[in-house]
């Protein structure tokens, strides 16, 4: 059976962790084992009338003939389209309760009423949850999160150009906004200059986060960018799904001695980040080549480095270390990297006289190294004012 | 203390049904009890790492002063520029764990660990609703989600007005891409351009259901809109949450007799819906006052009527009728419509010979009568091909 994804890999996964079915119920995860499947209809939100969208994907270990779907009554038209590799298909739901009982009705008809199912539960609604319990209530339920994550966790082909299209529209896009935005913009029309550019450029706009120096405050806001005033963007937005999410700076007028010198210092950590990516190469490498640079750089105690896979989701596998703000799982420490996985590097400087400093970058580990997405405009951008 | 929502309202809300605390976490409930909030960053989606952004809204019955808010640690610069009006607030969750474990201390806190707890539980994820239940083992929970409906129910003028902008721009964009499309292009093609012109008019899109004559299939495709064929457009767009949501008919060329006559009787049906609207008339009015006019219709038999509140949500109060797609409690069928109620009227006719044709409205019940929103290019707009 020619299925989207690495099937020997899944089951290997659902075997190690002894699962013999498992539910996908997050946007992200279907589309990535429906090959690309995304209900346009429900895409950006979920609420409807008094519940909500809910999709769910079953695969039973080793058995993808036996998969199913459950779905909602406007996706016969998209699938009429884009027709799902998945044998049975229902698509009745109109709430995540109908979704929970008929997709227990299916794992029930595949004799694994008892067996190990393994759910995302923190994409799986409390109420749809109960009925779901209460249709198998001798199933071992598992969590399906951290083995789907490890599914992802190398990239193919046609997904690393997604990224490469979304990081370059993120990178162009602030390029423009930072070039074609008069004094006296505050960081809220900034923001909405951005989600033009890139919408334009085809992705979704995520989000912005702007600081104007000399604030640290990121949220777009009334401030306004103002000669000598530093602009700092770190914005995600994503091409069908896989999110570029890049930072870079701007200045109107020149940049200051101590400016170009802490951006030098930005940068430098987020070399001595790159240099340590490369297959086979254990994940906690980078994070000990970037902090022992770190601790070279005068403003070093300014300075906090941060790493993290990306894809589908902000802050997936690879998990490089155990620390962080994100609780992350530190899988990759000590584990080598592999050809294709992703990871955003971000250094940021918070320095009280020039503002908020930052470089975010996508890094892409091949068989000799790395490969950066959206690399331009890394040094300051500086805009006549 | 001064809200941002009808306050006495809610406590009456709670105390009919019994409620010590209400604990908001969808995004589209907790905007409308902020006022107006919804964190940026996550505005758009939900994953991160291996969890989830969850915030959390919790309001005691006739105790404002005691309200909590839980959320992300990034929120923080947001909440510089848009304070809350809610007394604590605990930015510290990076996972729906940390956040179902915070707002249960929140409740204990408030003496409220036996008290009955009002939860949206189709937007409370099992894994935290698990944390959730633990840490209260004694709280009796019920669900939240038609309570907030009901407080919702009622617009406000500012929310009108944002209604309107939404309807306006959806409107127009579909005009725009009526008239700027060239022949063959196709309907996945019409969905982006559609996109692009919601966008640059400060919408948020949605989604677009288009059909392109003679097919019944409403998902964006590679079907192409030539000479003869009609488009029907229908979309959602939304102002900071508000949905405009709206069908328009296109043809390229002249309109035939036939479909003059199928648009003609769509129209008919829609103006005696409307004509059913006003404050004080029960709501299952507009459904009779619809079903009649199909009746009279020659083509009743390729009709549908179908009406449903608006606002946040898709599909919110009033329910006007227990019947329809989405499973509806029909709370409104004898209960009188309030002014500042918002309706989306929609009448579809399938003809196999011209294709799918379909007007949708939204119209706002006032002490006189209705008002529509949006209400353009409601008659074929011809193009030339």
């Amino acid at each position: 059976m020619r299925l989207p994804y690495d099937g020997t890999k899944l089951d290997a996964i659902l075997d190690r962790a002894g699962v013999d079915l498992v539910l996908a119920t997050s946007k992200e995860n279907i589309q990535y084992l429906t090959g690309g499947y995304r209900f346009i209809f429900f895409s950006h939100k979920d609420a409807i009338g008094l519940n909500r969208y809910l999709p769910a994907l079953g695969i039973p270990r080793g058995r993808p003939e036996k998969a199913f779907y459950v779905g909602n009554p406007m996706e016969i038209w998209q699938q009429d389209g884009e027709p799902l590799w998945v044998p049975e298909v229902n698509n009745a739901s109109w709430s995540g309760l109908t979704t929970a009982a008929e997709a227990a009705a299916f794992i029930r008809q595949r004799g694994l009423s008892r067996g190990t199912i393994a759910l995302e539960h923190a994409f799986f609604p409390a109420d749809a949850f109960a009925v779901f319990r209460q249709a198998l209530p001798e199933a071992k339920l598992l969590e399906a999160t951290p083995l789907l994550e490890e599914l992802r966790a190398v990239k193919r082909p046609d997904e690393l150009a997604l990224l490469r299209e979304a990081s370059d529209g993120v990178v162009e896009s602030m390029r423009a906004v930072m070039q074609g935005t008069p004094p006296g913009t505050t960081g809220r029309e900034i923001c909405e200059r951005l989600r033009q550019e890139e919408t334009r450029r085809g992705l979704n706009f995520e989000y912005l986060l702007v600081a104007i120096g000399p604030s640290f405050i990121r949220a777009p806001s009334e401030a306004k960018w103002e000669r000598g005033r530093i602009l700092s963007l770190d914005s995600g937005g994503n091409k069908h799904g896989y999110i570029g999410d890049l930072a870079r700076m701007a200045v109107m007028g020149k940049a200051t001695p101590l400016m170009r010198d802490l951006l030098a210092e930005v940068d430098a950590v987020q070399m001595a980040a790159r240099k340590a990516v490369r297959a086979g190469a254990p994940g906690g490498g980078v994070f000990e080549a970037a902090l022992a640079e770190q601790a070279r750089c005068p403003h070093a105690k300014e300075m906090v480095f941060l790493a993290h896979g990306m894809g589908l989701v902000q802050h997936e596998a690879p998990h490089l270390t155990g620390t962080g703000f994100v609780p992350y799982p530190g899988t990759h420490e000590r584990r080598p990297l592999e050809a294709g996985m992703v990871l955003s590097i971000e250094t940021e400087a918070k320095n009280p006289e020039v503002g908020y400093i930052k470089l975010e970058d996508t890094i892409v580990a091949t068989r000799d190294g790395w490969e950066a997405l959206g690399d331009a405009a890394r040094d300051w951008t500086e805009v006549d004012g």
